[in-house]
């Protein structure tokens, strides 16, 4: 019995999704699909479309025999950390291979990740301006640029593999479809899951994306429940603890360094509305998803111990097919990590307290009970 | 040049609280009538119906001439020390007479306040059953008991009196109107603030409220935007930090006490609704009144030093008339506390912080700017 992964958001799962599952089938020859998800928020610091239970229900439909959580410290953080814990859980899992998509699939992404990048910089901002200093760096050796979200993302896989004691087999795909950051329909049936959201949450209310998505998908975007997103809920109660918080406590918080406590509690004050705040907030130093990552660590006042690798990590099934189960029954004494198939008051206390606070926020903003109430979902299959 | 002092919250000001300034005037014959007010948030540990501009108009427009604002750290407590608070800045206004109203204004509080009462548990407890504790010592040295509140209210103003250097002449003139906790409407005009709140706020929506307040109450009351409470606004930030907050952090908060941190957190996580939560975390120790003030300082994160009396204090000025301003020139220099009529950068980072973060959280329940947009109301009288 062999084993595939894959890395996603599916925020929401959408027909490019299940393509990359199949393609990641036929490639690799698996038995099983193994899927590690962004939980309840996504990388760039906003709360998921769906919540982690629905996207599991849409992903196991669709090709996943087996999703995992990927923790809130690993999720919410730039892309080579996203990266980094993608592939240490399934290197735990024992996964011996990760099919990606890129805009260029004949990129030898391992042989880049060799190339001497001095990343010291970036790792310290912690900035989207990482994929810039890269670049310039990466074109300087190899006269060659990555330009594309996903193969950048691809190169963030083979630097974190590169680190794996027992690195994967990288397969990277054509990404089928439009951008990445494409904000409209696709005619073909491949539209981004940002053009998919952006229609669906109102922007362009009434138009129809059912061609875009799974049954399943299309099933919960009928039922969506107005979306709390940051403006104006998140950010209500975010300006609520910038302005009471005392700078000590605000600069705790991961990421909350050089000073920004200041910048926000004083934003926080003079601006009533999201947009305006981040207008207030913003400097050449921080991009937009950099700020928004730390508003959202502010929100559930993730600090330093609770972020940064090295910490006790584990796996946390979200859900499973028949497949999957068969393969977790056979491979499960020789993961590296805790496999956790139940919540509980311990957990909830010592290592999963952060995803507990991030999965309790979700619950404020939606009204849908998260951790305490889903066990792992299961498809006979 | 004389004034008379009056303690009022004016939630909202109404036909018996226009009746009580001009029997201050007559009584005590005074040019100049001083009230000290609560600001945005009222002794039971809610936001007033209206801000504390809106109230200060509504009052100098029908008897009074001077506001000042009694501090958040004075007004959001029990009524031993709200009475403490209020007499504390009367006196350092040079006002030599208090008159406020009573159930049984022929009794001799100062007299009462007398009677040897052993307060040290309900100090420690700060709870409403101080009363009932008060009553029952009252009684055995007296035969005589205190049941309402208006008069448990006057015993307080002769006790704080009692303790001040120099005190004030207290007089007490007979309640008109419903009792203050009547929430019926009355004809003969003099209902009560509880009764007229709950009509405009949506109880008995639709009632005419108009025969029991002065123009300008009513005019607010025309124009009064969907009020920000506890249910669901200030509830959802509470919540939040309930839940976000580590408990010892939580633990600074004033009566903060006994664990009580602990079940507030556990009830945030399991309770959805703040009418659950408030029935989660009540015991037979704690009134719901004193429990929701608690609530209120976790919300403006009101801690120890700020609340407990014997830092600086200072006389702000919401508002005067013509007379108001002729007193305030021919005695301010005679003041014994600083009088502030200014709001500044400097105000807002030392003794004013936390009645401006009090500020802020009114500002962003119901969109209406506060300190730093006003300067005193004045009124050509």
């Amino acid at each position: 019995m062999r084993a595939v992964g894959v890395v996603a958001e599916y925020n929401p799962f959408h027909n490019g999704h299940r393509y990359h599952l199949q393609r990641a089938r036929e490639i690799s020859g698996a038995d099983v699909v193994v899927a590690v998800m962004s939980g309840n928020f996504v990388q760039r610091g906003a709360a998921a479309m769906f919540n982690k239970w629905q996207r599991t229900n849409e992903a196991l439909h669709n090709g996943a025999d087996i999703v995992i959580e990927l923790p809130f410290h690993w999720a919410v953080q730039p892309a080579h950390l996203f990266a980094q814990g993608a592939l240490s859980l399934l290197s735990a899992l024992q996964v011996p291979d990760l099919v990606f998509g890129a805009e260029h699939e004949q990129t030898d992404f391992t042989a880049l990740a060799r190339v001497g990048i001095n990343d010291t910089q970036a790792f310290k901002t912690f900035n989207e301006t990482y994929a810039t200093l890269f670049n310039d760096q990466l074109e300087s050796q190899t006269g060659f640029r990555l330009d594309q979200p996903n193969d950048i993302l691809g190169y963030g896989y083979a630097v974190a593999n590169s680190r794996l004691q027992t690195p994967l087999n990288l397969l990277p795909i054509k990404r089928v479809g439009r951008d990445y950051h494409d904000s409209l329909l696709d005619n073909s049936g491949y539209s981004s899951a940002t053009a998919i959201r952006q229609t669906v949450l109102g922007h362009r209310r009434g138009v129809n994306v059912a061609a875009n998505v799974p049954a399943e998908t299309f099933a919960d975007i009928r039922h969506l429940t107005p979306m709390a997103g940051w403006s104006p809920q998140m950010w209500q109660l975010l300006r609520h603890e910038l302005l009471m918080t005392p700078v000590a406590s605000l600069h705790e918080v991961y990421q909350m360094s050089e000073g920004l406590e200041f910048r926000l509690k004083e934003a926080a004050e003079t601006q009533a509305h999201w947009d305006d705040f981040l207008t207030a907030i913003k400097t050449k130093r921080y991009t937009y998803t950099r700020l928004q990552r730390v508003c959202l660590y502010t929100l559930v006042h993730a600090v330093n111990a609770e972020m940064v690798p090295g910490q006790p990590d584990y796996l946390r099934l979200l859900g499973f097919t028949t497949a999957g189960q068969n393969y977790l029954n056979v491979y499960k004494k020789r993961f590296t990590l805790p496999l956790i198939t139940r919540f509980d008051q311990t957990l909830k206390k010592t290592t999963l307290n952060l995803d507990y606070r991030a999965g309790m926020l979700y619950e404020m903003l939606t009204g849908q009970a998260q951790d305490f109430r889903h066990d792992p979902i299961r498809l006979e299959s």
